[in-house]
């Protein structure tokens, strides 16, 4: 059990402070701290979501990720369905990629380093493809710098996979 | 949609030929083929299964994986219980890592390559940890000289986690 204190922001100085008490497993009960730009939030649950794929990153990141989506994701991966519908939401989850200390040739989760959300919704996000991004560290959403980079980057390399790198793991 | 014959053994020479039609996901409609020594089979749906966690296995495998697990072996991570109770099912999901063609960093599953399913009863596994193993190759079990060697590892190594490599990736 580990009390979170949430500052309100300079723009909502009447708010008073919010006690949220955090159980359980970390990443369903992440305060609703929405992205900068996009006002994405991380979705509840999503850590029981199911697995679209796991990927690796190199260095200077060097991460294990896992990208798992709601039942509508799943829906759509299963069946192939390109634009993905409106209510996707795609959850990446990284890791640090550490030695085993079991098992010589494996890498393993260390610890959580960012989530990253993109949810469809073609109208609130027509600008950027029908996608919202959201980029979380520790449960709090990174700078607007940083939001300002994804969709550029998902529509130089994915956009005819409707801005999605992740393909479903057989 | 894929007809497979399945061929009895010879040891049931009177059962008739089974017809056997695939479709949806791969993973999730196997056929019941169980393993040597300990008769373990694919579980039915474990696809949609929750995600424990991801790990790279290093040359010469080189598999990005992802293990995932039963509802009794996920509330079983998440409250910490050891050892797994009764019923706990891991399956581990490899695929061979491959080179992102859309972002340099990355590596991503290409062709799945095993799947490998523990089975925790006590007393029908009781020589070996309380765990039955299985390891297949295209809903395949490989033969039963590679199956003689899954306790032996787990055991040299991972006894003192209930004989379980896979730790849950927060």
């Amino acid at each position: 059990m580990k009390p979170v204190y949430l500052l309100p922001c300079a723009g909502a100085a009447l708010l008073p402070l919010v006690f949220v008490t955090i159980s359980g497993a970390k990443g369903d009960t992440e305060p609703k701290v929405s992205s900068p730009i996009y006002g994405v939030t991380i979705p509840e649950g999503y850590r029981r979501w199911e697995l679209i794929a796991p990927a690796l990153e190199a260095v200077p990141l060097n991460e294990l990720r896992a990208v798992v989506g709601n039942k509508t994701a799943i829906d759509a991966y299963r069946s192939g369905t390109l634009p993905f519908p409106e209510g996707t939401v795609l959850v990446k989850l990284a890791w640090k990629q550490i030695q085993s200390t079991e098992f010589e040739p494996a890498t393993v989760p260390g610890d959580a380093t960012t989530v990253q959300v993109m949810v469809k919704d073609s109208k609130k996000y027509a600008d950027t493809g029908g996608w919202g991004f959201g980029r979380f560290i520790d449960g709090k959403p990174v700078d607007e710098a940083q939001h300002q980079t994804c969709f550029a980057c998902h529509e130089a390399r994915v956009k005819g996979h409707d801005f999605v790198f992740t393909r479903f793991a057989p």
